[in-house]
């Protein structure tokens, strides 16, 4: 069932809460690829309904980002949740999340931010405010829909550890489930913005999920010095990669390591044909 | 019943969800006056359950302001509390809110911060972070309490209005319900900050409330020009008040007005014995 207001995805929660129903969420942008659905897949799974936002969130991009060309497909993604048993889709409007007319700044919204220890690193760095217009929308998601669990993709890593930050500081009654990456089988990580790759662009691309396999390899081979681990990435590289960043971090808490170890996480964020890729890996299990 | 624990709140909570109970949630620091009692009084009106917090939130402090000092009367408000029928008092340490050890900064910790322009004038200007630090801790307790309904004093004017915008912000499913100011037979709104006044203080501070009831005269008595309004309240101060602010807005946006009209509300800040008191008025009704 397709919805584009709150006061209607409202109506049926309220509905299956009386009978007793858990609600699973899984907040998408859309363009669902098989990453996407392996979130669904644990959500069927794991509860009672199961409901997809398909939301292009404006307050989490950039003036210079890709909102505007962010990949839309609201029919394919229907069709898709259909097969799968999705309850609701949920693709509100900007401004029946926003309000109409509203400028989308916190000037005029009130936002909410993680904490800056989770933020000034990694994708937050490039990405200022990013995180900020994440964590709103989510919470927004949040008390819109009420889930019992809601569903998120290691792929985007900085991103469910900040979204399990928000939740634990702001007692948020919702339990995050966290899902592995899924990956073509020549390795890359799935993402919508692999559409904007040409052929060539998705073979230079390998290189993100090479370097990180290689870090992982020399890990579990005894070195755990972090910059002799990062060094590896070099011999990957081409004038096809303008790296971002390639860090090695706690996978709990994004503090940096200068010697890795089994709760280490290495991450990774290369422009490919100027398109901005990212991808990253358990150093133990993964 | 007297709980300390986040998990034991939430018990409660769901036992009384699942007996389809409605619940209301009246946020305090405690030091409990009549102007709390016409709250819990509203809310059990109002609700099936009433949950009263009961917590000093240091976040919403400044650093010289009275985090140490303000007044702490657990044994007196639970006196009140079992009197007037309510079913929880959640007086958590600040420990059990934030985290042991966690150092308590926007470094750390999650925080909901409402737009900049509901923040950056009266209370806000002097008490800069200071809802950030209500917003953060009140979004806590909606997710603890998970209420229906949540009540608010007028006398806190802005704090009501920033968190009527945070509701309607973040779409959290609660009603807030605001409640009038109460007042001693003198005029003098109650606060839990009078404690601080001595008898001579007492006295001076009545004039928070005759500046604002003159300017509510003259305006219906046709003044509209709000500077001519302000003007109106020099003729009561003396070398005793200490004024901080003196503004005329809209009622539920807190613009500033040139012309004052029926949506309007007049607000004031002043120390008297170097004690932060404010008050507010609506020009129209009251």
């Amino acid at each position: 069932m397709l919805l584009h207001k709150i006061d209607e995805v409202r109506e049926s929660i309220i509905k299956w809460k009386k009978e007793g129903l858990t609600v699973g969420l899984v907040p998408t942008m859309g363009a669902l690829h098989n990453g996407h659905l392996s979130l669904i897949k644990k959500a069927k799974e794991t509860c009672d309904k199961v409901v997809v936002s398909d939301f292009v969130n404006p307050i989490q991009f950039g003036p210079s980002e890709d909102f505007d060309k962010y990949p839309r497909t609201l029919d394919a993604d229907m069709e898709l949740c259909n097969e799968t048993g999705v309850d609701i889709v949920f693709a509100p409007s900007a401004n029946e999340m926003y309000g109409e007319g509203q400028r989308l700044s916190n000037d005029t919204l009130t936002y909410v931010c993680p904490p800056f220890f989770y933020v000034n690193k990694l994708c937050g760095k490039s990405r200022v405010g990013h995180f900020d217009g994440v964590c709103t929308v989510v919470l927004k998601l949040f008390n819109i829909v009420q889930p019992d669990f809601a569903f998120f993709g290691q792929k985007d890593a900085q991103q469910v550890i900040v979204i399990k930050k928000m939740v634990k500081d702001l007692n948020v009654p919702i339990k995050i489930v966290q899902c592995p990456i899924v990956r073509e089988e020549s390795g890359l990580a799935l993402s919508s913005r692999n559409k904007y790759l040409s052929e060539a662009g998705k073979q230079d691309a390998l290189v993100l999920s090479k370097i990180l396999n290689n870090i992982k390899v020399c890990y579990n081979r005894g070195i755990t010095d972090t910059d002799a681990l990062k060094e590896t990435a070099y011999g990957f590289l081409t004038d096809k990669h303008e790296m971002e960043y390639l860090e090695i971090v706690d996978k709990e808490t994004l503090e940096d390591k200068k010697q890795a170890d089994d709760n280490s996480i290495a991450l990774i964020a290369c422009r490919v044909e100027n398109v901005r890729l990212i991808d990253n890996i358990y150093l133990k299990e993964d």
